[in-house]
């Protein structure tokens, strides 16, 4: 049977050819490939020239082909061949230039001869190529044909939406919310790997038969597409949402990584800490300072909204990343499986986050149970102490997170006692006291 | 003249042989020597099958005489020689088996072969003997005749009780706690020094001729007894108790320990570590996780007692503890004497600790009044700045605990300021901004 | 152009030779010195006897000559020469002694025998001379004459006050205060260096243009003036004043110091600490417990206002503190020039220190405003990053020092994007937050 980071791995697999942008028809395609495996995800435009807060939804872009063919006719560099070639959002040109001309519309990354470097320019209009340092050394004098048959003009906005609400919970009009991106070409870790791992995970929250909460997952181009929603979805959200997650750079295999929320003080920063410090005691905990994606948007001011990135190598930390060398290799089944089972394990934190209190005065007798034994092991012993010190907190004044965090067991080791305990009639929720 | 630790040593000696357990006539030759030190000790029954909380009281127990004979009619252990060789409240027997039979019924440690280990079977009825692994593997093959002549019936369960609220204080409804335990055979550190301790602290009490606070000092078995205590007067002790100590261990002359209460911020964590801070900077600091005697039914939720454990080496971190080389070697008038320092200088520190307020503005003039050395020495003036400081955070939002933490200097060293100052009219008590 | 410092330099140089001490003439000299570079500054006179709080005014002390001749007409000490070879509040005396009498009035520093140490009485009356251990050491056998032409009668203690309040600002009904002192004789750093760089800031304050508070600037005898004018002032400057400095042996160019209010949480040592983490990051931060100067009485119990002391190398702390070696040249325009960029970029930041918002949701569009670099440089990023910086953070919540603190930036490199942004209407002042 296929672990879940394979299953994910393959479909970040699916979409990772495919040429994205902030907006057009690149969007629409890598959202119909994911609504396969999630028939809930609904497919939204918002017209170009809306105006969203402070900024202006742009003209659509779509792109058919583009190249540079040297004056013998072969194809120095093709967008058919990687996409990354051209600049993002590039105006279309048809024209013969010498070399010197050439150049000033070439961009490489001198640092990393091999790698074509990522290129964008959405709110200025040009055009351009990229390639690596090496191609372009060895490039001839002579002429050249540059060639991008690409379109700019109105059009819209391209998002996901799933909503999951139908698990019956008591706490359905609370949500747990998860963004990702879609907005960027053929780079695996940023971001085919968001998308993949955001699906799958709508599927498996689906497949939960006891959810207290509802659920959104949104799969948007960044900065633009995070601001658009918002100035479509605030009130909503902040009603709503209890905690988010941005999912960016989740397929490698190396780091884990959180992002915080701008004073590092919500439930999501609560819950990731509490999962990452026993899942990769050595994580790496960036503060807002070294924000860079959705969370941006999602923890402005007037906005704060309890939304944390998590990342395995956090972007712009990893050398390959923003060029061609982010590949399907340095993503890995292993990769999304980490990052898998953390937010999995976040949700199931979140799930059973309550604020406990044990029914008895002092403590219970637990021999009389069954759930003391009566011969005591040393390995059996700090079961009991796990047993044990969940009921000395379990004081109505500490929710689980705060109790794991205490007692030092991970959230996941106490969720059989506390059933157990439920079950005995020793502890309830202490609604009251929240 | 003899010490403090010298007396009270000599009071564990005393009760040092008798054969104690949770229940029976042990408990009460106990209390009845410990009251020839303060008549005022009360001895309360409560009967067996009583309710308490989530336990029931179990049925007496009492020993008379019990041994192993071997086939030449010599004993292999016996009773009247280390009372710890019987499992406490083992059922009666009297039966001749094989050696593999008998083995069934002994209990070793193997990892200290010269000791007897002390073993209990309170709640599941059986019976068994306790000897040294020396003496284990040194049995013969052959016919044993194991007899227990022991009762385990209705009775009830006892403990000790002084109340001392004669002092006149302006605070006498307000109460400071001492529990310690009255269970443990004869085990010297664990528990004759509790016991031992505590009654002479009873006596050391009603001698001082200021009292603000009243006190009460119980002497109970462990776990059951302080369950019961709380079934009666739970409310009684939440309304009074302003700070509690559970003295266990505080005999020995190796460390100084806290266990502290279950979010360690209490009165009594806070007089604990400022007088240790002091007297012994390297002392122990345990948290609640580290728990194991009646602090955990002091502290449990719903119960919120200020109560931390007082030890010298904790219960369960010294070699000897629950053995029988727990002995009145173990133990000394040194180890006594610095655990009466620490309580003593406790109870003071609570009986000064007041919010004082200094009853000028600017720094008062102190020469004039004689407190200000005229020529400066340099052992003089850290005198003046103990006085200067305290008058500085003298402002009626610091207790003298705070201010003692805060300008380092022990409250024993402070007191003879305080009075001082009251004096000459330059210090008032705050009352009302408490 | 002479720098600041080498101006303020100038002006200690003016005041050094005045034999000055709590009360009399030399006080009033330097005062009048000190009103050429700031005519608003008033001198303000308390007559002896006067109660001041828990103290008395004295009597006023002068003094016209003093010496010791020895038998052959020899000065072993003058007045003349060295103000400090008078005990100050010295009684006077016209007297024919042995050398062993003499010795009685004699007080040197062991430790430092080139020195001639400071010693004053002020409020228990007798006489006495200072000379350095050397000179002590050389006086040979044989009668001496002691002479001190001093008088000590009514008369009134002198102070001197500016108050700076038109400079239209909107909370020109709140203070900053500086004090200072101007009770010691002939010494540089302890204390010159104080009322030279008060004057100087006094007239500097004045050529700031936008004002938003008033200032109030105090020349005072130390203890004794600081309790006289609290006791004149106490009310009125626990109304208005939001952060005092005291201002003390500020002229060398060693350490730089702050001695923290009561508590060490005020907007003045925040603001100090604040300035000095970025200009000089290891400084010494003393705790109110190494308190010495008049934020003692600034901090005392109920005065409580929120006065640090700022200092280069912290009095009391250095070598030739209170002798003779404290001299001009242990002073310099550079230790000054440190010490008047510290106060001043203290001012600055408490003038433009409000609790900020960004007026947009969502990240604003900086590059539509040519705020943001079309093409990104290293060097140019960081700048950027200041700015998003200080946006992300401008939530209503901080003040400017607080996102200072947060976002490691020194105020005075945010002054200019505080600007930019309050232009282009992208940031407002949370008034009703606060």
């Amino acid at each position: 049977m296929e672990t879940e980071g394979e299953l994910i791995y393959k479909i970040a697999e699916r979409i990772f050819p495919i040429c994205r942008s902030i907006t057009g028809d690149g969007v629409r395609q890598t959202l119909r490939i994911l609504k396969e495996y999630c028939p809930e995800l609904e497919i939204k435009e918002v017209p170009s020239g809306t105006q969203v807060f402070d900024w202006t939804i742009p003209k659509e872009w779509n792109i058919r082909d583009a190249y540079i063919e040297d004056s013998e006719g072969k194809k120095v560099v093709d967008f058919k061949e990687n996409n990354l070639h051209i600049m993002g959002y590039s105006l279309p040109v048809d024209k013969f230039v010498s070399k010197e001309e050439l150049l000033k519309y070439v961009y490489v990354e001198e640092s990393q001869p091999e790698a074509i470097p990522y290129v964008t320019s959405y709110y200025k209009e040009k055009y351009g190529f990229c390639m690596s340092k090496n191609r372009r050394d060895s490039l001839k004098d002579g002429r050249y044909h540059m060639l991008i048959d690409s379109s700019l003009k109105d059009g819209s906005l391209t998002y996901g939406e799933i909503k999951i609400s139908n698990g019956g919970g008591y706490k359905e009009d609370q949500e747990i919310f998860i963004s990702t991106y879609i907005c960027h070409p053929s780079m695996a870790n940023n971001e085919c790997s968001g998308p993949a791992l955001a699906i799958y995970l709508a599927d498996w929250i689906k497949r939960q038969s006891k959810r207290k909460y509802s659920y959104r997952i949104v799969f948007i181009p960044e900065t633009i597409g995070s601001i658009t929603y918002l100035s479509l979805h605030k009130d909503d959200l902040k009603e709503h949402v209890i905690a988010g997650f941005n999912l960016s750079c989740v397929g490698d295999n190396r780091a884990y990584s959180i992002v915080e929320t701008r004073y590092g003080n919500t439930l999501t920063d609560k819950v990731l800490k509490n999962v990452l410090q026993y899942h990769a005691p050595e994580y790496c905990n960036y503060s807002f300072l070294s924000r860079g994606s959705d969370e941006r948007q999602y923890n402005a001011p007037g906005i704060d909204l309890p939304v944390c990135s998590f990342c395995r190598t956090k972007y712009g930390r990893y050398p390959e990343y923003h060029t061609s060398l982010d590949d399907m290799d340095l993503i890995s089944p292993e990769g999304f499986q980490g990052s898998f089972e953390v937010i999995t394990q976040c949700i199931m934190a979140l799930e059973y986050n309550e604020k406990y209190r044990v029914t008895c005065f002092c403590e219970p007798q637990l021999g009389k149970r069954g759930l003391y034994p009566t011969v005591s092991h040393k390995g059996q012993y700090s079961e009991v102490y796990k047993l044990t010190n969940l009921i000395a907190y379990a004081d109505g004044k500490n929710d689980l997170i705060d109790i794991s965090n205490r007692i030092q067991v991970p959230v996941k080791e106490m969720i059989s006692n506390v059933d157990k305990l439920l079950e005995h009639g020793l502890l309830e929720i202490a609604e009251k006291e929240i």
